[in-house]
């Protein structure tokens, strides 16, 4: 599947792809923005699409790399196709991006060959990111050991068995570590990233074009603000594989 | 493509199916929650994923429907896999959903077979929505004649030539037709709906679930908090489209 395919395809987004390859070119020539995306079966599909949209629009060069070249199942059933596999993807690049999913991450995280390639692109790229559960996987690479990080609100505590510091924030920055909370907390994460990569001016423009103007009809996405029961009655369900990782993280503490 | 094959390897979402299945037994059995998304070429797949994503744990029966079972082309090169076509899709469903995407919605719109598709789904569906640019589709198909609406900001005021009353708000509601702001108002939108399919607490622990807890890390999603100069760069880019979706509009007001 070529991409640029695709992408030329959307003439309407010429505007941004204008302005992005504008603050490409105040680069030295050569350094076009990379980033390579972890991609691993039952993923959450918004935890990938969001940050995508917006590396998208900074016509970054995209890979999404997998195991195998298989089509990767997503939970929303819409299979994903890798450009790479572990064999053939670079190590190198702009950005490694890990996209989340509890149940996918929890299985993921226990394969040592997803593991050392991230240990290996980690160690040579620019910038080592992650959105949602995500950062289990980071985490039981070895790549958060000594830095601040988050998750999901569910599991973040467990980054601590790795090494790192757990910190509050929608989206956490440590030296060249951007971590994400749960899911939706891609959009913030990408913006956040966009304007590191590109300028402030690029990042605003893309929340623009993105209409990034949130207003939730509802006031809880967090446990303190949707309260004990619902907090409780989500825990329940999730407990098994939160435990699951855990065991996963202690069995690399050696 | 069985979507409830890949959605039953969710084990971590569990949780909120069982939820979503107290909710839908509490209705009369045989009305489980069908929601028909068109798949357009050129679609933001952002604008499909955010509402699909709130659909999905709502544990609704979700069809993607095309005007041919050819893979559908995004803007992320991501391609979609229709369920149904135009043939052999049904007409009913509880929500007849139509996500946006700037070029796609303005070749789309110009389509005859895809407008008579969705003015026949949208007289059989108990909802009828949109996110993005996905409300001109509505408009050309005749779906918003007298009511309330909006779309992504740069296109919005276009509705009124298809007999809209344009309405400020990230998400708009008058009788069974909810529209949304661009791209990023899906999760807004995604939100209020199940709040109407289901219930309050069952929106809010998806919300909860998806840790949709918003913080931009710059205030430039609307054209007011961006300023004039962001704003003129993208609609500079844009007006040639924004100019032919004016033309289809025009077209049908005879």
């Amino acid at each position: 599947m070529n991409r640029r395919d695709f992408a030329g395809l959307l003439a309407g987004l010429s505007a941004i792809a204008s302005l992005a390859a504008k603050a490409q070119n105040a680069q030295p020539a050569g350094t076009a923005t990379s980033v390579t995306c972890l991609i691993h079966p039952n993923m959450v599909m918004m935890d990938l699409v969001a940050p995508l949209t917006v590396f998208n629009l900074l016509l970054a060069d995209i890979r999404l790399v997998a195991k195998s070249s298989d089509p990767v199942s997503t939970e929303l059933g819409l299979p994903v196709v890798p450009t790479h596999t572990f064999a053939t993807a670079p190590r190198q690049s702009t950005v490694l991006f890990v996209p989340g999913g509890l149940a996918g991450s929890v299985a993921t995280m226990q394969d040592q060959s997803t593991l050392n390639y991230l240990a290996e692109a980690g160690a040579q790229s620019d910038w080592v990111t992650s959105v949602c559960t995500g950062s289990l996987l980071l985490a039981a690479a070895g790549l958060l050991d000594g830095y601040r990080a988050t998750s999901h609100w569910y599991v973040k505590d467990l980054l601590a068995m790795a090494g790192a510091e757990v910190t509050d924030g929608r989206v956490v920055h440590d030296r060249n570590r951007l971590t994400g909370g749960g899911v939706t907390a891609g959009l913030d994460f990408g913006l956040s990233l966009a304007a590191q990569l590109a300028d402030e001016n690029m990042a605003k423009t893309i929340q623009l074009v993105l209409e990034y103007d949130p207003a939730p009809p509802f006031n809880a996405g967090t446990p303190e603000t949707a309260g004990e029961e619902l907090t409780s009655r989500v825990l329940e369900r999730r407990n098994p594989l939160i435990e699951q990782a855990r065991t996963a993280l202690s069995g690399r503490q050696i």
